[in-house]
């Protein structure tokens, strides 16, 4: 490759200005002249007969403009996968936290007022508190109607099942007949939310026309704009929805949270509304991650080659599907691991609850099924008296081998990732003091595919204006994305401006969500420079008077070395808008299909992992023997990103994943008592902070990519994936003790100790 | 031409909806939370030293955040075609009405009061009040520093000239030599104010990356975008100009009138500042139309042949140059007339005096040039004992023939739009009664060049984004745009959604002037459709398994006729969304040039009328014997619109521009008294009202131009023009008194039927 100018450069990121001077418009900030403020009154009761709602007591409070209910909005049910939604309760509540009501006044304070005042009566039926209880026999349903909602043909439903996502490979029953020896575990996780520092917010007025803009902090505007057209009944056309800025999503903002309260509520009233949600709202009725039961059975030969799995992952999808279905289906390629097996039977499902509707986290599925197969892994190590790492040495894929559905991998860094991040971290040397150990993990992730559109303008100052769609979420993505609009034109990443993620004036963008924003959007600033240098070099050959050929785009001009002639890409615009149309150009970029084998899977809505990513995460950690507490000396990362399209960048989200992953692994629980949650505040519900989180090393390994910009593949969630993994098997090299269950905390260490000293 | 389905048809505007129900947002609507309000403090003396500014106690008012004066802002001077002038006045005061300081506060109570705190000293010098003192030996300069400033080369400046236009055609002195009879008149007209609804008004916000964002009701968004890059001395691409919509413009919006004000308040107080103009600001410091004088020798013979013509015509362009030397050169192809003449020396000038600086305004030198050539046609005709129609149709140009510069008229429908509008208005009789009498006045017109790009996606839905960098004043020009994007495409008028005027998110666009929007952004959404049937027809060929030869695109669908097959817009938008990038393209335009000859010019920004309009006008009125009061019965318009995209709409132009043409016509001026308005408010300065407008019959006169969209010519200027020689034509034929200076007041007619009784 020659030599790049822009990409691969740690270059300050674009939207690094407001955000440090703290004058950043996030969509929590938006407000309109005039703006109503919307609540929602959410249920108690965790499942019930809904049997009267009145609101006249409400919409008689001072200030108070609208009250709505189910009898106010149409009776649509939405959703994703499966259309099992609906706006407020109807008929039934089916979790504690569940919508029955908003309100809109001209405070907060009114608004409150008025929640307090509508009276709800419910008839509280039993709740399915969790999986265990939904899967027995005779178990109630959750939906009683599942079998009449609309859903994607190809899921497999049944009961309070509504997806069971299958991958099939080889025989694994012959397998186990094979394996020396086999292994059967079980391993449980809970639910943890994204923990984004800004809440669900968005405002929402409508024009005479008939056109409701929306401005929302959601990674995913079109998606918005599709389900909004749903529930208001309304053309998609007629809903614009407009990213102001997002104060992180990691997946908690991918799918409707505020935008149709506050969008019902502007129609009602004529004006605008904003709604917003409490840390309440958050920790009760948001998107957090699926509690997850993974049960793991893997044959083995007795010198360390896996022969056979049979794993199965149960999800908590909660009251609705959502993305259940389709984590579920991802799962199952977690549950092989970047290993090679040759029989495989692997099997998710999404199962409802009486719960809020547990969503995408980051990595949807990654941590939970990566804690149970490396947890497994080292178990297996040890028992068979091999070195965790040699193990995984010994099983990890290769290049030019298959994935579990068939598809060929190709640029596969996982064997250095496992030998930097082992040397890094001094393995040789992993219990070096009593209580002290190292653990170790890997994994592979997506690089989601997805449509991504660009328009690109080059203005009269040299200076280049890009349109995506895409939402730039927190991650830099979009500056990942500019400096490889800025590398192939030729200009600097100062010189790009993004208008981004409005659904009028952008292109369509599958949206940031998958960890494929640079990837997808960068390609697609490709097509549009390759558009846009043919103009400017034909362009430049009229003005310079020199044959097409004889000119090269470089540095912002085009030039004619031999000729000793050059044109900048400032008067080429300025001659172009004077006499020429002005220089503009679209690209479009979508990711090719990765082939695989159909016959492998059932009910599953993720079959491959496109363009992959592989990873390596060591720990090096002392556990207090008397109070159980975990405490991190070092963290390392080695992820293979394909390409270090903008190391600081990468190293940020790896740091960020991390110190989620920590807290995943350590600390963050939502805990439910009978269907509601206990702790959801953020005194009660343990984040990590600052001083919590250790220094976190990260190792670039690049493979690259054949389809990224410049080879990079996604880089924002695998950091995500492996820290439980890595902390249980510290843990257990420190302690000799295995936690299955998350969180690791220091009270179920220190228990576990006690119980083995008996 | 194959019939066509959206193009042709008086569909009704998109804009339509929000401006009936008085829910569009205007500039002057537009507000952000918290914002600030800014007043700009004003010259009362119109020349003079400028000793002092004390803006201490204006500082100390409550609620003022920031007081500018020009110690406060670049020393930078601006303007379009001579770098003449200033934020604030520095050590000179030019006109009454001139910027002297500006103040942001809380409140525009607070403001007004703190511009009342500013102590000004100002030693007054004497003004040039006029043209003629201007133009007098010895006349001291309104600028010393002229020969300074930086300006467009091409410009002839001399003294207090700004720029001499000129054309030269044949041997003018031979010409006259040659002919039978030599006429030679004086003809004078005032300033009059475009009398849009909507205030001046701007809101200006920066953010930390050092960004602008301007939201104004401009007309050139692009153009403002460029001057306060110079005026804030920041590039281009920090400056964001936005245009929430215009109340009306019609020339008077082109400049930067108070976004610069918004802006340097804004940066100052770190706060939204929105500033909008007072009438009283309108009616002394704005772009109204220039002041003329025009002095007309005409050669002829006595069977009524023209053959030669000098013609002068001088501006008052005020205190500043603005689009003066522009619109003195757009005047010589006026004062040719739409009319074979072999013999021409034409000049026109833009004159410095001390007032406001004059501008454009709907067919910038139009009515002024017009009123004198369609004035002195008819003195000649009765001089010649000729019928006015019939001396018009002996000169007129026609097909194929060549333009005072030399271009070659195509299209060209002058004689239809003559003989239709006077079989309408009944010229056989055209002195019906005594103290009654009708007029005749015919001209020409261009359709104004530049370029315009767009960005067009198609929605999931089938339903089109059109992203235009130009902005919907008022004319249904966007409608009209969209119509040939919606015929193109294949869908509906009401599936178009625009965005548009952002310099961000939109295309460049030279911008809504000189009657170019509905033909170049259509031709421009032409060269995107063409693109995007490419895409389509390949995607539906590869769906629905067919040839691409055997598809073609029509309502909404490609559709495989000989197969039944079709696969709709939607879906495939959908289709392509999911799997191949969206379906987007961009278009640009820009108008082939016009060739002329060069060496009939000089000084010459204008030289060629592009597409060129031509239109006739003829009223019947009666002259009320003792008041000298006009009274319109009929007033008819025939223009030739080379093709009516929207009938109902052009006939809306029509209407409109008449109604202001009779304003100017009749009873508008902006009335000066050295240097000072006396009539600086809409009581005193007569624009007609509704009760005051006649009903206007429109006829469309359809000779499609070569380069138009569906052979669309500019509509939006030309009705503006012909009003005042036509009224000046039947006030002549109904009492027999010809006026030469606009407006023709009933004082002024009263006055003359008096002299004329003497």
């Amino acid at each position: 490759m020659t030599a790049t100018r822009i990409v691969g450069r740690s270059l300050p990121r674009m939207d690094a200005p407001g955000k440090v001077t703290g004058t950043a418009i996030y969509a929590a900030d938006f407000a309109l002249p005039g703006m109503l403020h919307g609540r929602v009154l959410r249920s108690r009761d965790p499942h019930g007969r809904l049997v009267q709602i009145d609101a006249s007591r409400a919409a008689r409070v001072r200030g108070v403009r609208a009250v709505l209910t189910a009898a106010d909005v149409a009776d649509v049910r939405y959703g994703g996968s499966v259309k099992d939604e609906e706006v407020f309760a109807r008929d039934r509540v089916r979790f504690a936290g569940q919508p029955l009501a908003a309100v809109a006044a001209t405070s907060p304070e009114a608004a409150a007022e008025a929640l307090a005042a509508i009276e709800v009566a419910v008839e509280p039926l039993p709740p399915i508190v969790d999986v265990t209880d939904a899967l027995a026999a005779g178990a109630p349903l959750v939906h009683e109607g599942w079998a009449s909602y609309a859903a994607l043909p190809i899921l497999h439903r049944d009961g309070n099942v509504c997806n069971r996502a299958r991958i099939v490979v080889g025989d694994v029953e012959r397998g186990f007949e094979e394996a020396d020896r086999i292994f059967e575990h079980r391993f449980v996780t809970r639910s943890v939310h994204q923990g984004y520092t800004e809440p669900r917010a968005a405002v929402a007025q409508w024009d005479s026309a008939g056109q409701v803009t929306v401005w929302s902090n959601t990674q995913l505007p079109f998606e918005i704009q599709s389900t909004l057209s749903e529930i208001l009944q309304v053309p998609v056309s007629k809903v614009r929805v407009v990213v102001p800025g997002v104060g992180g999503g990691f997946g908690g903002k991918l799918r409707v949270g505020v935008e149709h309260f506050a969008a019902l509520l502007a129609r009602k009233t004529g004006r605008a509304v904003k709604v917003m949600t409490t840390s309440e709202e958050e920790l009760t009725a948001a998107y957090a991650r699926q509690p997850a039961i993974v049960e793991l059975k893997t044959g083995v030969t007795t010198d360390g080659r896996l022969l056979a799995r049979e794993g199965r992952l149960w999800f908590d999808t909660g009251a609705f599907a959502g993305s259940g279905p389709g984590v579920a289906s991802v799962a199952t390629l977690m549950l092989a691991g970047p290993y090679r097996i040759p029989h495989l039977l692997l099997e998710g499902y999404a199962v409802y609850t009486n719960k809020t509707n547990f969503g995408s986290f980051r990595a949807p599925s990654g941590p939970q099924a990566n804690f149970a197969v490396e947890s497994q892994m080292d178990i297996i190590a040890d028992a068979l008296h091999l070195d965790p790492l040699d193990f995984r040495l010994r099983n990890i894929v290769r290049e030019g081998e298959e994935g579990p559905t068939g598809q060929v991998l190709t640029a596969v860094g996982l064997e250095e990732c496992l030998r930097k991040v082992a040397d890094a971290i001094g393995w040789k040397d992993r219990r070096p003091a009593p209580g002290r150990g190292k653990g170790i993990a890997c994994g592979w992730w997506t690089t989601t595919g997805g449509s991504s559109g660009v328009y690109v303008k080059i203005n009269p100052d040299g200076t280049v204006a890009l349109n995506t769609g895409a939402a730039e979420i927190g991650t830099a993505a979009l500056t990942g994305a500019a400096q490889v609009l800025a590398e192939d034109l030729g200009v600097e990443l100062a010189d790009i401006n993004v208008v981004s993620a409005d659904t009028l004036s952008t292109p369509f963008d599958f949206g940031a969500q998958g960890s494929r924003t640079a990837f997808a959007v960068g390609n697609a600033c490709r097509a549009a420079v390759a558009d846009l240098k043919r103009q400017v070099i034909a362009l430049g050959a009229r003005q310079l008077g020199v044959d097409e050929s004889a000119l090269e785009l470089r540095d912002g001009a085009v030039v004619a070395p031999a000729e000793g002639k050059r044109a900048t890409l400032a008067e080429l615009a300025r001659i172009s808008q004077a006499s020429g149309g002005g220089l503009i150009a679209h690209g479009t970029f979508v990711a090719p299909p990765t082939p695989y084998d159909a016959k492998r899977v059932e009910g599953h809505v993720y079959p491959v992992f496109h363009s992959p990513s592989f990873h390596a995460h060591a720990v090096d950690l002392s556990v207090d023997a008397d109070t159980g507490e975990v405490t991190i000396h070092r963290y390392v990362v080695a992820q293979d990103v394909g390409f270090a399209m903008n190391p600081t960048y990468i190293e940020g989200q790896i740091e960020g994943g991390v110190a989620q992953g920590l807290g995943q692994a350590l600390s963050e629980e939502i805990v439910y008592d009978a269907g509601r949650v206990l702790n959801a505040n953020l005194t009660d519900y343990k984040m990590p902070t600052a001083v919590d989180v250790p220094r976190i090393e990260s190792i670039l390994v690049q493979h690259p990519s054949l389809v990224g910009p410049f080879g990079a593949k996604g880089v924002g969630e695998p950091p995500n994936i492996e820290p439980p993994a890595a902390v249980a098997n510290a843990v257990a090299s420190a302690t000799g003790v295995r936690i299955t269950s998350l969180p690791i905390t220091a009270e179920k260490v220190a228990l576990a100790l006690r119980e083995r000293e008996r």
